[in-house]
């Protein structure tokens, strides 16, 4: 398998669970920062120039929710999605939810051109991605708080795409002060920064979270 | 099984899929046009706001792909996710593109409010929906053109989710001549509309679509 990914982009929910699930992998570097994802060689990997990418067998997959759960599948012994199919619902939706809101909300923050075409146009557009990601962070909160994990009260793929959010959570577009505002969070976060697979694909990816 | 749906929303993807398995099933009609969807009877329901949720044994699963994905793996005699992971893996990324750019496109133009506050702000907005919406169309409208069916060469959870899209395309937000700009996708239509499953979800929502 092959993992075409960015630092601290939402690459890194597959790439920790490539580390998880101990599959013998190689970690490619498309960094996002350089525009590596709009260059012809990236395009003809994934024609929506979006990370991350999974290649497997010579078939691309993208899109993170639908590689975690192909990840998590490929390995069932890894136990990364719980095996009651309702559960492992539960868990889909979350990724989901993830997806389709939470990471919408931040690219209005940070991507705005993506919403609105002129410059002019996007403070009103980041400003309600900002408002939208906090509310959406407050749900996560109070997820956690009954916690230690997000899904079925263990350790799934969900886990590492929140980390993902929270990354994105202390990063320069948003600067939340995470620690103070979002305590059950920062305790799933430090779980998960104790574990060594989060470790090696934070190394690896050369970015630090606290 | 418990649907809660609003005619011609995304629930008709998953409404679909619940005929297509024979699953015996209750569907709770929640108009959006109404406000149903923020009622607190629904709220209590899925405090997103959200259509489709699906109920199952008491547990509520919400989010369009995650249901699809459900359902298929449910009863997996009815054949619509493949039994290949790979293939498995290229359904649901289709399921998460769909939802997290084609629906999010779509919802800057039906509602301009969840990405800007203030009305003067909507134009620009939906502009930029409508304009994404038309490339993420003619995109479909390629990979249809190659195939019978959106993965796999064949009938998949993927299809029916198409569907709405589609519906959503002739309706009057975006108003398209969906079969002069998009004949493969018409074919596609077409064909799903000639299956007994899918003229009973429509009827019970009392749409037509074509």
């Amino acid at each position: 398998m092959k993992l075409y990914y960015s630092p601290g982009a939402c690459s890194l929910a597959p790439h920790i669970v490539l580390e998880e699930i101990g599959e013998p992998f190689e970690a490619v570097r498309v960094p996002i920062g350089d525009g590596a994802h709009r260059q012809p060689a990236y395009l003809a990997i994934n024609p929506h120039g979006r990370i991350p990418a999974l290649e497997i067998d010579g078939t691309i997959i993208t899109e993170a929710p639908a590689i975690l759960a192909f990840l998590a599948r490929h390995r069932p012994d890894s136990d990364l999605l719980p095996a009651d199919p309702v559960q492992e619902g539960k868990c889909l939706e979350f990724l989901a939810w993830l997806s389709s809101s939470v990471h919408t909300a931040y690219a209005q923050v940070r991507r705005p051109e993506r919403y609105v075409d002129d410059e002019p146009d996007y403070p009103p557009v980041m400003e309600k991605g900002r408002a939208n990601i906090a509310r959406h962070f407050a749900e996560i909160e109070s997820i956690l708080e009954s916690g230690p994990y997000a899904v079925a009260g263990r350790y799934t793929v969900v886990d590492p795409f929140l980390l993902v959010f929270y990354h994105w959570g202390v990063g320069r577009y948003l600067s939340f002060d995470m620690a103070r505002d979002y305590p059950a969070w920062t305790q799933h976060a430090d779980a998960l920064l104790a574990r060594p697979a989060v470790q090696r694909a934070l190394a690896r990816e050369g970015i630090a979270i606290r």
